[in-house]
């Protein structure tokens, strides 16, 4: 594993203080239902009604069970760790086992958090922060395959599309890993890198540091971020797709959305074919083979009917598959992804 | 001012230690040349044979004079301070005199320069260190008019181009800004941000903050990083881009060049209407109405016969303004702005 990724030792226990609903516990339910095998624990206050399934620990019988670090696994209000969620975090950091955080508060910074690891050898890993030492990007091609997720805008699937179609590669025996770019994702694989934080000299370097050389016959399964069409996050995903080299992209759409969200001008959503025709476009430049191996559309505001219509629709005019990541599941791109590429 | 951007406050001294040629001063060369009204004097060690044709001065005379900043304008090599300086920045410091660096070693990491600012007052200005609180980029549409030197590649002569124009457009008495990018730029124009330096996440906001709104007859001229077509850098010079919502583009291009410098890979660069193209296409992501001004060559190491060949050649195929910034100036792209974007 190499040194400049963020990397997170299983088994894990989920901590999830005071959490008051299941919405606010996504990153621990995300890592409980991706990485069922590497939950061993849950540990919550007293008065806290969301339950992952996972059987709730003391940091001793944690320790005694062999996790090896607790993963905050709730957004509180604001990004910032309350205070009374620090007696138990301080006695898991006591005992050795390693907290990570995706907060905005960093763990380095709560002083009796910091003392505590510091004695016990803990390690306090804050998936926001980059590591260091990241290389200026060199273009090199490498070896492997590569498939890097790209999205009509941010929040419209992606990251669930990759976890979906990595999950679905393995179940084939296909060698594939899932490459983290952004903090749930990294808490989910246990490693990776949040590109969006690295300084943006270094975005391309990035890229290709998170999925180096492999075998010819492994797939990198790469979470995107932001979108090509977004004004405020396209350099992000240009220099994440340069790096990236993906030898196939998906496409992840919201089927309600036209426009961008969360921006100060008129940002209208392309046609779908006139989106990946630039996608492509741009991501030959480090890759000449890139072909779009499908659309992952999030179709939960669709009835039934309307989502079968909409995606039918879609792929009789793409001429390539088109799912709903949840509703339909991922084995047409699979299937498309692995046809093309071999 | 906003607050969002490096600031250096004129008048200037340079100095220049113990640069041992012009192409170490190259950066103190640049300001010289492009701000004289705003450089007061030089300061050198006894054995200096680079001599700008400013007033040598002593810490005592500069502040006398009225000199407010003093710019390290020599390149050392690996980018450190070496120790030989210390005596004379630290006078500086002690007079009051602000010191403006672009080097890997900050300013503030020298104890003894730190403790002397923090005493008489002095800033001390790391340009390659982004201001805080860069917003993300909203995308919103902005007053004014914009005009965006992008590149074929790094090092084509962006920077030089930029400030040829403003030049021009500022002898026509025309309202235009020269909008720095990086730290020798910043560093002539007195302020910027170093968009290459910033976390990826803020690239657009930071191109947006650096080119505010403006007066309906007013044109930021602003320096472009990085290219689009290099695998290195593109997210940045996109990001740039939509942030920038340019009405104009300008490219920027070196005769001989044929591929990308300093990559793993093959990167040809592509016949320069395509690059042209592509462009266009992104920038007008951000503004619908951009046109490309023309083409800035870089065509010093042709001779002058195949030079008018070359970009007689060039402008007849692209029907827009094909220029040496240097060699035949950039009268024929700030007539072609003008014209069509009246």
């Amino acid at each position: 594993m190499a040194l400049t990724t963020i990397s997170l030792q299983a088994p894990y226990l989920i901590y999830l203080g005071d959490c008051p609903d299941e919405l606010h516990a996504k990153t621990g339910a995300g890592i409980a239902y991706w990485r069922p095998d590497s939950c061993m624990a849950q540990m919550r206050l007293p008065d806290c009604p969301v339950d992952l399934g996972l059987p709730d620990m003391s940091a001793t019988e944690a320790k005694t069970a062999g996790v090896k670090t607790a993963i905050i696994g709730v957004a509180p209000v604001g990004g910032r760790i309350p205070d009374h969620w620090l007696a138990q975090l301080t006695k898991l950091a006591e005992t050795g086992i390693s907290i990570a955080s995706g907060m905005h508060t960093k763990l380095v910074d709560v002083p009796q958090l910091a003392s505590a690891a510091s004695e016990s050898g803990a390690e306090l890993i804050d998936v926001r922060v980059p590591p260091e030492n990241i290389p200026v990007g060199d273009g090199r091609p490498r070896s492997g395959k590569r498939v890097l997720m790209i999205g009509t805008d941010c929040a419209v699937g992606k990251k669930y599309s990759a976890l979906a179609l990595h999950r679905e590669l393995d179940r084939r025996g296909i060698k594939a890993t899932f490459r983290a770019t952004g903090q749930t994702g990294i808490m989910i694989a246990g490693e990776g890198i949040p590109i969006d934080a690295v300084i943006a000299d270094f975005i391309s370097g990035a890229a290709e540091t998170l999925s180096p050389d492999n075998d010819d016959d492994h797939w990198d399964v790469i979470e995107g971020q932001g979108s090509l069409l977004n004004p405020s996050y396209a350099g992000v995903s240009l220099g994440l797709m340069h790096g990236s080299q993906p030898d196939a992209i998906v496409l992840c759409h919201d089927a309600l959305r036209t426009e961008i969200d969360e921006t100060g001008g008129d940002y209208p959503i392309p046609e779908i074919d006139d989106v990946i025709d630039e996608s492509l476009r741009l991501a030959r430049r480090t890759n000449p083979r890139c072909f779009c191996a499908g659309v992952s559309v999030n179709t939960s505001q669709l009835g039934e009917f309307d989502r079968e219509t909409y995606l039918s629709g879609l792929q009789g005019e793409l001429g390539i598959p088109c799912v709903d990541p949840v509703a339909t599941g991922m084995t047409p791109i699979a299937n498309f992804l692995l046809k093309v590429a071999s």
